[in-house]
């Protein structure tokens, strides 16, 4: 992603009127302010800012006259069911918006009567999938996941041939892509059954992924490739991203043409888009490249991405049990990890998707992969833990090799640096219900 | 698909008033009455019927008061620029509209007079991708492809795992989705270099498939698989389809996940939308298993599928290059061969896609992958014809392994079957354009 330059938007010292926006640990201080959609008691879904334990209604903003200039017509197209009017108006909209906003909900703001009456608390609302999904692509841009996804294939060379030299993807399915929240079905699949005939039914194998997503705004016509020194600047924000896994079935569809009904019983993202403008403090630089590893070719390398493309953000993946709840038993955190470990930035990845010169379109949905690092909490999906330790064992005792029914996964992330406020995304849950019986007519 | 029971709007006795209706030939007589979108003029896109070599224009006929009930609500869900609406009303609202048209359009029709005025030569019009192609899944159906694409791999075991046991399939991309006629221009890919590293630039072996495509109608909500005895009906009607691909491209990159880049620098379709109702008389059995061939699973099977699910389609792939048109040679006819090679149904297609829950939308398409035959014209993309020959001799002596700039391939279609007036769905055409200077800030 391009990074903004900073300014008082991110400024440590500006605090807000909404008191909850100071809470220790909120997600949602006033350097962060992400977009997403809502709707109250049933009525009509649109655009919102969330702030502490509140929401700025963004349509009740314009209404008040607080917004205004290129601000106003960013909240204008954020006040429908979709954020991607606002999407298509790219991050200069998106940059007037944050700071007009940043500055009536700042503490000493002449605008704080008139702006309390535009808040709602969160969670008196329903939040809602924040853009129309035209198109979802999944990278696989960790070395870590891919290291030791390929490990039982190949212990001695795990990595396809084509990984160091390009952000490997395909395209997933738009349409099953759902808001964090909404329980997650047992598919069912055919997969190779254990006496070597296929066999039809519910997954054995439910994993989750671990990933992170980036939203897309203005970005390319059709046969316009996006140079990768400017790519960055199509991605208008991001998300948390659980890309739903059937393994049994995966495994058995995958070859020749790559995952597809293994991935699109369902993909869970978090409600709020958390701006490339918010994420500015929290750049870091590209992964680093191993001695021996290959140079990628210039189409993909810029030496601005590669000395902040990268982001420090903390991810963490948290689990219940049906047994856990009922004992009372505290949440399992059972992945810690770091976007810092993607071999691939953002920005070589919208590159590298239209060097051919496909178009993406505002609220496509990039996908990382699942973002594993080197260590053992790193392991970012369960078909990892179960290649190396055959299993997870849960503080209760329980074991899990995949996800039972009743299980419950959420995601968090948190971004953070020395002398700035952190920010965080929101979760991004979901429980695992049975199977549905499967229609015969 | 499900084929409709015949009606009077098959009966070979039926012709038209419109005089070229009954042209020797013509892909349009009564008896098809295919759906599309033009313009006229730059003006306003909408919805029209194919008849001879003149559009019938919906809006106009609702206007002049020709069109009612079932089948005016038809035409007014096809007055927009793009069919959606009328794909979501799904059969019952084609099969009206087409019982309607057809009485129009007959010979001895009352409204011969009225329905002239709503004709225009289709020579004068624009035609436009008739809808908005929200999803676009590509399937690896014929053996014959699938097992000469295999054959360098394992020539004793050329066909991947799955393909017996389910329709092998991958997401492609829809926003690169292009309607007939428009130019492809090469695209920029990475690919392994003859010296063993990788490299970018133009691809230098550009491919055509010949496919056929089956158009979503009114199909399923998420969660809601659709069993394969009905699969059928969600099939709204059919388009010839090209899926130009990057053999070199695609080499390096389909490793683990499959092709990517390869296949969305531009897929192209035929105009006209041959509805399911047009096609009934041209049902076939399903392809036949050989002796050996596992039976698939119950959820793939069902008796009226097995019985006539299938298509006698003939397909064919024409191509010239620039010294043919300079010198007056006559297209070549590079590939023949037919729909009813499939392995799997179209109604095998919609029922394994749905059978994880994933919803199809009204618009989706379905391609079929390279329809290959088993003869050695059956061949239907280079990349099968390089793998047996080396490359292609055309009749002016001219050697292709794989597309040039300049070369010009167009698609034709053809039902027919004995007693019935045979039908065809346009023009699937493209020439390859040179690739555009790569963009490098």
């Amino acid at each position: 992603m391009t990074h903004d330059r900073l300014d008082e938007t991110h400024d440590p010292a500006r605090r807000s009127w909404v008191a909850s926006a100071q809470a220790p640990g909120t997600d949602f201080p006033i350097q962060n302010l992400p977009l997403g959609v809502f709707s109250r008691g049933g009525g009509e879904r649109r655009g919102g800012i969330a702030i502490g334990d509140q929401v700025l209604d963004l349509a009740a903003a314009l209404a008040a006259g607080l917004l205004e200039g290129e601000a106003g017509e960013a909240a204008e197209a954020a006040s429908g069911p979709v954020l991607n009017p606002l999407l298509a108006l790219g991050r200069g909209a998106s940059r007037a918006l944050r700071r007009r906003v940043s500055a009536i909900l700042a503490e000493g703001s002449a605008d704080q009567a008139k702006a309390s009456a535009c808040l709602m608390p969160m969670d008196q609302v329903a939040l809602h999938l924040p853009m129309a999904v035209g198109n979802f692509t999944d990278f696989m841009a960790s070395r870590f996941h891919t290291a030791r996804m390929g490990a039982k294939r190949d212990p001695g060379n795990p990595l396809p041939p084509a990984f160091l030299h390009l952000p490997i993807a395909y395209h997933s399915r738009a349409t099953t892509v759902r808001v964090s929240g909404e329980a997650v079905a047992r598919p069912h699949g055919q997969a190779m059954g254990p006496d070597g005939t296929p066999c039809f039914g519910p997954t054995q194998s439910l994993d989750f992924e671990l990933e992170f997503g980036a939203v897309i705004g203005a970005a390319n016509r059709f046969g316009e490739p996006i140079p990768v020194a400017r790519a960055g600047q199509a991605v208008f924000g991001t998300c948390l991203l659980n890309d739903w896994s059937a393994r049994d079935v995966q495994r058995f569809e995958m070859m020749p043409l790559g995952p597809f009904l293994s991935k699109s019983l369902s993909t869970t993202v978090s409600p709020w888009i958390v701006t490339a403008e918010a994420l500015a403090p929290f750049a870091a630089p590209a992964f680093a490249r191993l001695p021996g590893d290959p140079e990628p070719l210039p189409y993909l390398m810029a030496a601005a991405d590669q000395a902040s493309g990268g982001l420090d953000v903390a991810l963490e993946c948290w689990m219940t049990t049906p047994r856990m709840r009922a004992e009372g038993t505290a949440p399992a955190r059972i992945v810690a990890t770091n976007l810092k470990h993607l071999h691939w930035t953002l920005a070589q990845m919208v590159a590298h998707h239209t060097s051919n010169g496909c178009d993406l379109r505002p609220g496509d949905v990039l996908g990382t992969g699942t973002v594993s690092g080197p260590e053992h909490e790193g392991r970012a999906c369960l078909a990892e833990v179960v290649v190396e330790d055959g299993g997870l064992t849960l503080p209760n005792g329980e074991r899990r090799s995949f996800l039972e029914d009743g299980d419950e996964v959420w995601f968090t992330g948190r971004a953070s640096r020395d002398g700035f406020v952190p920010i965080g995304f929101g979760e991004c849950r979901a429980r695992i219900k049975p199977a549905r019986p499967f229609p015969t007519a």
